[in-house]
């Protein structure tokens, strides 16, 4: 997507604006679905043309999304055509497929032809081979070879999130000079704000801020005010990587080099914050025990193949767990308040378990934590865990005793003694699984909340059950 | 934080950019934790102060952070003085408090009074009020203005996270005179990239990129070429709605108004990731049942405190779902297979609950979902979930027959069917909670993970061993 004002000159009534100010755009977004769906289903294309004229893209974007599948084909092509490739750019990508599906091949060339390359990417990943390959034969030979360029990357590297639509200096250039060159270059770049020196051999040597530019005297070199110490990240950066990178030193955007050094293309600030928020998304629902990227608004048939694959292999997986209970029907048939108990157990170490998993999952996501921290996170864990278990172990116990009769009031011991190991565990486990994927280069969230609590109950129930009946037999 | 180029400036030895470039942050970042402390141990200061020259400020930040404590102030003392108001932003906020309150006056003033108000702002949130009066005190008067500015306004509102620090101009200026400015404001402002046309009452009447502006003719007026439909934010807009505003729009900044529509500040893109960081932070440790702001490397007695509040809440709870398996106790003596079909009944539908709950949570968290879309969004987890229901339902009553006896073969029946009525509810009341929390204006993720599971494990166990006695009441 493009930084910059680009947004805000769509607004072509002026009087809007006092209304776009005073109701939130949450309000303001449904109203416009609510008015364009009236609209379409009057059929009335002329008036729901007008409807759009002073509405911003990302809201037209969102009222089409909003809209039953059949109209938003119809919606779409009523925008004006340097408008729709804003708004396209904008669109769920399952949207654009629909969309790209269902155009006229003259369409799909001229609003393709128009995405900026990272966009035109993103779109092409998630394309049948056949789709992309139409496209790229309709694209026009320069747009052809930088789309080609990404594609050439593995996904979620910098190389196929970077643009290459930057601009760059010799360090030979005037002040006066590299000005005049971004008045003409300014409308093809995704940014003008960093300006990229690079040598003879395209190897960057130095970076300009344009902020650094204006505020240079006229006849000053570039190399002269440019700075020479560059930050950049590779092409196979993994693009979390990228983003941490700008959002640890502040960049709007940074320049991503080949293993020769030569410099192929930016990634800017606003590519970022969708990937961070793509990822700590991912995160969550990995956590929650899903796939990780469900839409929350998507239809009902997704949402049912995006989790019941997962809860099918849990319930699966736990029938391991539960299994463990089984030999023992006869000992709970002596004491069945061990039924009231186990869940008890089952769901305390599984809360203690999963705090421990979700704040090393988060902290290895964002960078807070590496794996030079393994032994300080680990060590952190076991300490408070320890006293955690002490305390949930006599709570748990004092429980027991109120729970169980005179003739099993010595359960209750056992069950304190067993919180207070399952708890250990589950915060030795919680932090030691996902720091033990990442050693291994696996992503840390493979470790679910339900896949823990499982390992967790397994444990627990037969660590339990075989004390009692351990004990049962010694004393009796 | 500063926006822009003033991280590169920092490595004064260009030999080192190459070291840079071929080993990870990462491992820079340890390796100089590392040799600081050795040197540090050693009483090498001036070594210390040495191999602290070429080193960035955030990855210097980085490497006190993970000093002993009492090595922190030490090293912090050792950089020069530009540098360390550079390093001191980047620590985190507790380590910032612990300096402030060891060094001497002169040393905090000096540091202090060159922050960036918004830095500054978030520094006395987190300090004693003693502390921050003796503060207020050292610093120069304009200083003092703008930071008492933003103390004015409520935590986590566009107020406190904006800076003054813009560039304003007028309509009638022309392009050289606005370029003039710049060169003359760029060191003062947080950005330059985005400028701000204020009328004489000082409201906001437009905006104008940098990169439209040197584009356009020198003679031209700033009134001809500025966007006059200006997105603006008020200062008592909850951080996430600025931060979402920022990511839709793909801006570098957004400008505050006050009521009167007055320009007073503008928040930057930068502070911006770091707010959507720690708001998804928030919303995956609370989802796991904890406070929502513990870093992954906090002391234990730190842990500690974030997270046994919430176990000991959690259990405390989790009695009330418990006790409802008390009354059942001769029912489980007569069928101790429902000890094995209990804990699976209530894992499963808590796996529902909280996948529901974490796709919800998410949504709202990011704005993709609003509460206009309450009824879609319950009508897709309805649909999912009846068909999940009758899916977990048979497989848990496939499995009770299989872990059954064949004189209880009939309680799998009832299982299958409480698993069917437990998990609908669950993916209903994963959806339900938190919009229902969102609408009477809470915080949608204060329905935790652990708090929803017991809502569930009460109403399952309930269920179940109720169905399970009445049935036998009626056949016997």
């Amino acid at each position: 997507m493009r930084t910059g004002l680009g947004a805000f000159a769509l607004a072509e009534n002026n009087d809007s604006s006092s209304t776009l100010q005073t109701i939130s755009r949450q309000e303001l977004r449904q109203l416009i679905r609510l008015q364009l769906e009236a609209l379409l289903e009057q059929q009335n294309l002329a008036g729901a043309k007008t409807l759009l004229i002073p509405v911003h893209p990302p809201d037209v974007a969102e009222a089409i999304e909003g809209l039953p599948e059949a109209m938003q084909a119809i919606a779409f092509r009523l925008l004006p055509k340097d408008k729709a490739i804003e708004v396209y750019e904008h669109l769920d990508s399952s949207i654009q497929q629909v969309l790209v599906e269902e155009f006229k091949r003259q369409e799909v060339l001229d609003i393709v032809d128009k995405m900026s390359p990272d966009d035109r990417a993103r779109l092409f990943d998630e394309l049948p081979a056949k789709v992309v390959s139409r496209l790229l034969g309709q694209l026009s030979p320069v747009e052809r070879r930088s789309t080609a360029l990404l594609l050439g990357y593995e996904a979620n590297t910098a190389g196929r999130i970077m643009t290459p639509e930057y601009i760059s200096l010799k360090e030979n250039w005037t002040v006066a000079q590299t000005l005049e060159r971004i008045r003409n270059l300014a409308h093809v770049s995704e940014t003008v704000y960093y300006l990229y020196i690079t040598d003879v051999a395209r190897h960057l040597s130095g970076i300009l801020s344009l902020r650094d530019l204006v505020t240079a005297q006229p006849e000053q070199t570039i190399g002269e005010i440019m700075t020479r110490d560059v930050l950049f990240v590779h092409t196979d950066a993994d693009q979390e990587e990228v983003a941490q990178t700008i959002q640890r030193y502040d960049f709007l955007a940074v320049p991503v080099v080949d293993r020769e050094q030569r410099l192929v293309g930016i990634v800017t600030v606003d590519d970022v914050i969708d990937i961070l928020e793509a990822e700590a998304t991912e995160d969550i629902q990995k956590l929650a025990g899903g796939g990780g990227d469900e839409a929350a608004l998507s239809a009902p048939s997704v949402t049912l193949r995006k989790r019941l694959p997962w809860l099918l292999g849990n319930i699966g997986l736990y029938v391991i767990a539960a299994s463990a209970i089984v030999p023992f029907q006869g000992t709970i048939q002596l004491f069945p308040v061990l039924a009231v108990i186990m869940p008890t157990l089952s769901n305390t170490s599984g809360n203690v378990g999963i705090q421990a998993l979700a704040v090393t999952v988060r902290g290895l996501g964002v960078g807070e934590v590496t794996l030079g921290d393994t032994t300080r996170i680990l060590r952190k864990e076991i300490l408070a865990g320890l006293l955690t278990a002490v305390v949930l172990g006599v709570s748990l116990g004092l429980l027991s005793l109120i729970w169980s009769t005179d003739q099993d009031r010595w359960v209750g011991l056992v069950a304190g003694l067993v919180m207070s190991i399952n708890v250990l565990t589950a915060a030795t486990l919680g932090t030691l699984l996902p720091m033990g994927l990442k050693r291994i280069n696996l992503d840390p969230a493979l470790i679910s909340g339900p896949l823990l609590t499982t390992i967790l109950d397994a444990f627990g129930f037969f660590t339990f059950l075989g004390l009692i009946t351990i004990s049962l037999k010694a004393f009796s």
